[in-house]
């Protein structure tokens, strides 16, 4: 006899909600990328549309299952696997179409009933919205070509790797006992990491270029759209962080409420911050960051932590952001308006960390994931500096493997292509010498 | 004894929430008008917003039951059933309100459970945004005190007989074996139809203005808000389709994957056929078209299919959306910048025939439409000919209807008002003749 | 034996995406502000997200207590009551967060089974709008560290009190029989109460500086952002009345009914209304606030009425927002644009009078509010006219109430700050004397 697993009703409909939020959150970025740099880089906003389709699109075909199918040597997912090959291709017998539920969402593992249908839009948009981080640094100074051809391996391979070693509950780093709740390294550190392989790209063709300096893009404020932005980021939170719980619970109310803290607090802590500094008057740029700020840090650990925890976590974050952003803006080989390298790098690795700090096992329990130990604030002794090891060792790794791959296949891309620079910007730069640099 | 017939909380919560995101999507059409034509076409913003309080205050006092009451003999809902007309108008004890459930979601008839508030919104909304596709035809030629009255005319008779045709369990054509899921005919090729009706009678008022072709409206890209109104009508679509199947179950996420997955085929189409074909980069309005046209060619047998026919239909999408817009554009008498033609009627008829062809029984009857057989690729013979036949019946039948309909309101209006079109319009074009036509 | 309360899956699902939707209202207000007043006014911007952020934060440490933990004799919530002080701090055993339901959403009261962290989110969300609703009217007079040193006092006290009274099923209000169900006292016409007190002591300033009428600022139309602006405004409402139910079921799909059948029949009668005194034709901005003034009216009593009532109650919304907007208009001794007092003031207080005509008590018993009788139009007689006493009254002390409280603090600012009004914009609209004033 075979029992049926069924659906769970309640998470699909909590999931599927979520992965729309989590939809949004990558045109939601081209809001951002014209609120910050102006709306003559409207490039950004069809950049971000093609993210979402493709990323969509090629994670329907393979990308779920590299990341998501159950995996090969805990390395990568099988990419062959049926239900995920092209989500069952024609037949209407997958596995978690119409009869049951995604494998690792079955009794086994996370048990938490989540349909084929569901689980695969959360996380096909949690790729999109990585990749669109990533693309906030290619600004006017790469071919579209080459971001498009960088698409395709990333959502096969770049995106799909640190997902199925930490995500895939047959992943190695997640059976050595890492746990990233919602992509603090999986999705924001790892987007700095391919950031700065096609920043190095960049800066090695600008230096051929007779550059001595990376030419800055400066900061062009549309408040309106800033706003927009901003809005449609922390609504798609709302789907990213609750949704990661995989299930409607407490624990998924409870998340709801740390991330929503971290974000305030955050936010209040970097414009309050920025004024004790700099007597700056609160603004835009500044409140945004900080809301960013404090959503990053919060990801990876939003599942774990106490409210308390999250507003603490928040403070902090207004001057760390403050101090990153002064360090990565003195670079040479570089230039960053958005913040890829200060928020998504800088608040994600920081926020893994404090996995093992902050960290209440009655929390992480209600996540589903009790492997968990308390924090060092709260007790946790030598279990918390074990899984700080850990955490700071899949932090290395999964640092190293993206970073290594992305430069690997962005290099690449220019040799067959003839560089990713695009030289029409690089004239222009050149004949505006005398003028405004943009 | 009576058994009372209790609401599903699951489907309810649901279907309202899919209302919301349909609702959505009428001011969402402005926002896509304003995107292709202009921010000086900013009365896109008004008309939409009429449009959706007028949808909303029309289809309560009289539309819903029109469409959705027991029908009088197939052809119409009985406008005087109480529980809808004016939504059970000041009875507490209104069916659906606050003791049950609408008549045709009971265990007679779809037997999900859904209350009169869902229904009636989710309905409403849809009407609004049909009639928000019919009106962008109107640009600035037509006089908006005529799309008012036509309004009323739209809301409480030439959108409301295909639905009760179709999609009331009584309607004739319902029985006669006819299924449209979510509206390929019912939503998008009406509007096209009506939209043709209007053409007509502007072109006929053109000709005796003197005009030897219709002036022509062109493209001007407002890429921000072109990129938010594609953002919310996807969004939307969540709610247009998925809705669609009236329950929350497992062939509701199945219709989340498939609408997801034409959409985003459907762009990658569209843009890579274009770049294969003029060499053109990939730009906005080509992603949004291919999007647009991924989401309305599925919409008919979204809750029919499988993830790997809606990836096929939505590859198909592009190739026919270029075809179709270099067949229109080439168009005498009328002038359609936004693409009702290529876009929603083309593409609203193409899906309701593939019916024939892509529907997979098991998914049919997942999503309460057991009546269909396999489609011709799946095996269905004789029978898929058949269903092909009834389908091109009710297509033709809704076609004429809808446009003689239109036509008849339309020319009863332009007697009583002096011509639909805008004389202010017409001499801007003429004294601009040296200049720009705009 | 201690029975375990179990958070009730689909009502905390409810309200915590209402929250998600009132959330996104604060910013909406921002979009409204520069929709009226023009893209020049991006102060509207950072304002509002100051406001969210702040709202959060600061109920988060003791709000969410002093309105909605078990009341001190009725009048303030216990600033100290553990599971709401700081959400529970830093312990995992708080009721509400994994191990129950907040206190008033327990069997003892309002049993519909909430968790803290949907009820602060959702509450949370509402002191953030109705901050936002008074900060229409600080415009450019007022410096920004004014508003923020007032929003303290604001998120802890004045919101707080009324909230307290009538909200908190211990509040002495709310136990003399005083009904609100969505904040039409609470939020709408409090919000108009505190800008009464705002503009009293800007106007005091403008004469200490010579002035002998309120600088006005005029209305400066930016048609995309006042469309987005309300279209968010009304996804909030979605979540802001039928969320207020605290609980899904029949009632709150009949709130959906209800707000937005009043939303859409008050637009539609504002415009009908201007064309038939001014021969105007339907604009965007009348439009926008007819919308506004159906949702503000219904809000206090969506859960107690028909759909019947909710048309004709929209209907009186147009002639009531088009008399008041001219009464208001006339004023000396303030500006008010955005329309803080024809809507929120008027419309709110009208609609908690309504309370006593429309109600049906088995609309009202069904929303949790069994004690409310039937209004005068439906029989209520003796009954309705005590309900009458009682709203009034409760007018009447939260109005004289928050507008004290206001004055107080914000003339406490004024002298610890040197005056709440920006000199910088006196200079320029004196400088401007001549040219245009904005």
């Amino acid at each position: 006899m075979v029992l049926e697993i069924v659906p769970n009703l309640v998470n699909n409909l909590w999931v599927v909600v979520a992965a729309l939020l989590v939809f949004i959150m990558t045109i939601a970025v081209g809001f951002l990328e014209i609120g910050e740099l102006g709306k003559h880089y409207s490039r950004a906003l069809v950049k971000t549309i093609i993210i979402t389709v493709s990323a969509i699109f090629i994670m329907a075909i393979i990308g779920f299952n590299t990341a998501f199918a159950p995996t090969v040597y805990g390395v990568i997912g099988n990419p062959f696997y049926g239900p995920g090959l092209l989500l069952g291709e024609f037949s209407s017998n997958a596995q978690g179409l119409l009869t049951g539920v995604w494998w690792s969402m079955g009794p086994k593992y996370f048990n938490t009933g989540l349909a084929t249908g569901s689980y695969f839009l959360f996380e096909a948009a949690f790729a999109s919205v990585t990749f669109a981080l990533v693309s906030v640094i290619v600004l006017k100074k790469v071919k579209m070509k080459a971001l498009a051809l960088f698409s395709i391996a990333y959502f096969i391979l770049i995106w799909n790797l640190p997902a199925a070693w930490i995500w895939n509950p047959t992943g190695w780093l997640y059976l050595m006992g890492m746990r990233d709740f919602a992509g603090g390294l999986v999705v924001h550190a790892a987007a700095g990491a391919a950031g700065l392989a096609i920043v190095l790209e960049i800066w090695l063709e600008e230096k051929k270029r007779g550059f001595k300096q990376s030419p800055k893009v400066g900061i062009k404020l549309n408040k309106s759209w800033l706003a927009l932005g901003i809005l449609l980021l922390w609504m798609g939170w709302f789907g990213f962080n609750p949704g990661s719980v995989l299930a409607f619970n407490s624990s998924a109310l409870t998340v709801v409420l740390t991330t929503f803290l971290a974000a305030s607090s955050a936010a209040v802590s970097t414009m309050g911050f920025k004024w004790l500094k700099d007597r700056a008057k609160p603004d835009i740029a500044y409140g945004v960051n900080g809301i960013l700020m404090g959503l990053i840090i919060i990801t990876p650990l939003a599942g774990f932590v106490s409210p308390g925890s999250a507003i603490v976590l928040g403070l902090i974050g207004g001057p760390l952001f403050l101090a990153a952003e002064r360090y990565f803006s003195k670079a040479k080989g570089f230039t960053d308006p958005v913040g890829l390298f200060p928020g998504h790098l800088v608040g994600g690795i920081f926020g893994v960390l404090m996995i093992a700090f902050f960290t209440q096992h009655s929390f992480a329990a209600a996540s589903g994931n009790g492997i968990l130990p308390n924090g060092l604030l709260f007790g946790g002794g030598l279990s918390a500096l074990h899984q700080l090891g850990i955490e700071a060792f899949g932090i290395i790794v999964v640092f190293a493997a993206v970073f290594l791959l992305s430069f690997a296949f962005i290099w690449l891309i220019a040799k067959c292509i003839g560089g990713i620079t695009d030289s029409a910007y690089y004239k222009e730069i050149k004949s505006a010498k005398a003028g405004h640099r943009n």
